[in-house]
């Protein structure tokens, strides 16, 4: 799936992901109106009014970019009636030819992960017959629990073809409290390989816990390899809002695929974009939500109104595309 | 909520929480078989039968036991058709006045953490109306993205008087991968104020992440307390295979409530469980999942057979009772 994808973003010269993070306060007025007089101001409803809202911008913009990333909290607080608008914008998706990246942070233990794993990227067995209920073709996975946590993932995405982003260093602005931190060095576990010359000559004292997350991706993604595109189909979350550590993880994790959240409305500029992708230009996809699906909101695509919300959307898109191609090459 | 759980634990004499993680290989065969007859080897048909054994087990520990724990990922695999037996175990579980503990472990920043805490323990608002899709009284939550990924949960938790157990340090072999990492010291927000004077002496030179986690679950908890049960509503998961860990967590979060998994099947033994618990005997809820819901499969209840797994069930719990309360003291 590694290989579609990066396929995909050479095809489409758009290392772009559109985030669908369907907030009732982005769906415009005459969407809401109209579910809401099919199923009244309910959940059903409010699933209506989603499934409307994605439809239109995924007609607008499947064909300029390569994928689309639905955060399932946004479905899923509508409970089954939300989860229900979460599976059929990910069948739309899929239909259009988009690839779905399920941005769900699932993680667990073991056989919880497996449930997770198999549920959402791979096949669930009932009796004789096997189903898949979620069908993205990657997720976010949270790395808190250990490799214990990951491997069952990793080993369905491997079997499956699919693919995981495992989150290393997040967008959000406390994401330093924990990621951030130094670890003690004691042990040369602590001590990444290309750093061990450095701590000889007492240049380096430690290093943050990220970075352990980031060597821990390379190395639950080692056996996991996709030979057509030299990636492996353990990626990396990494936010854009921090442009001098996705330096150094890019570094760290040559074969690693990084999802890049935070371009936009959460801060990240183009400008700090470039270090994300390696030399051929491949490497990682920019997510924006907020940006593209509630665009018309914005003053710049105004114009569009609201009737007009999914070409601003287009629109917006068109202009991202624009802003990070000046930054990077193929 | 956390009042009302340690009322019951004060009531039942037990800290016992049943986790629902129904397997289907837990399942007994004339429940797969009923389920199946009537919806095929289908999607549904995995959801009737969890759903039948979940209230078969139900019927028969809910007088001994304060709470139940549904691992949500064991539903979420049968995707909307496990969701909606999750929904009906969860409604089941409170209508028989158990208390429900949803092992969700979500988890994401502002607005995204907001979207899950409203739809799992608060109410979401569509047009003039408000719904409460998921109701559980508690669910896990993961600590990995920060104080902005915790704190829309802490506040819905306030706000509903419901309660969150946020991961600290997981019952899981490899949780120490990333959990106990040693921080470096260098500012003093890496000391624990009780370990200052040590630090002057050269007593310690550093502590595990989990410790960190630990403190900030204490500082999140602070504008959170039940002034009923002297508890925050903020909690914390600490496994119980990890016994040294869990003595020093309870010393440092005397008003945190902390569940505890990881008896039984995992390795945690009630020898092990004594400090987890405060002076008053209060403080903690034991999970088991495996060795209570699947009972009947373990030769000790296999003469309740297939068709007596939910008295086998019940006999654990009593067994579990004693093993635990020989340990401790209200």
């Amino acid at each position: 799936m590694i290989h579609i994808l990066t396929e995909k973003i050479k095809r489409t010269q758009a290392p772009i992901v559109v985030g669908l993070d369907p907030m009732m306060k982005f769906i415009p007025k005459h969407i809401l109106t109209a579910a809401f007089a099919e199923y009244g101001e309910t959940l059903a409803g409010a699933g209506e009014a989603i499934w409307q809202f994605n439809q239109a911008i995924i007609d607008h913009i499947y064909d300029l970019v390569p994928a689309v990333k639905p955060q399932i909290a946004m479905y899923e607080q509508f409970g089954i009636e939300g989860l229900k608008a979460y599976l059929k914008t990910c069948a739309y998706a899929k239909e259009k030819d988009l690839l779905v990246i399920g941005d769900v942070k699932r993680g667990d233990i073991g056989s919880t992960s497996e449930a997770y794993a198999v549920g959402h990227l791979g096949r669930v067995q009932v009796g004789v017959n096997y189903f898949s209920p979620f069908q993205e073709d990657f997720i976010t996975v949270n790395p808190y629990l250990g490799s214990d946590g990951i491997k069952p993932f990793a080993d369905v995405a491997k079997a499956e073809q699919k693919g995981l982003f495992v989150l290393v260093k997040t967008s959000n602005p406390g994401s330093g409290e924990f990621q951030d931190r130094l670890l003690a060095l004691g042990s040369s576990i602590d001590i990444p390989i290309d750093m061990a010359s450095e701590k000889a000559d007492g240049l380096i004292s430690s290093r943050p816990l990220y970075e352990l997350v980031a060597e821990k991706v390379v190395e639950w993604g080692a056996g996991h390899m996709d030979a057509a595109s030299g990636y492996s189909y353990v990626g990396a979350v990494v936010g854009a809002t921090y442009p001098e550590q996705g330096k150094r993880l890019r570094e760290m994790m040559p074969n690693v695929f990084i999802l890049v959240p935070g371009y936009g409305a959460q801060g990240g500029r183009a400008a700090d974009l470039a270090h994300f992708f390696n030399a051929d230009g491949l490497g990682a996809i920019i997510s924006s939500s907020r940006g593209i699906i509630a665009a018309y909101q914005e003053e710049k695509y105004a114009q569009f109104g609201q009737e007009g919300f999914a070409e601003a959307s287009r629109a917006a898109v068109l202009d991202m595309i624009v802003d990070i191609s000046m930054k990077r090459i193929f």
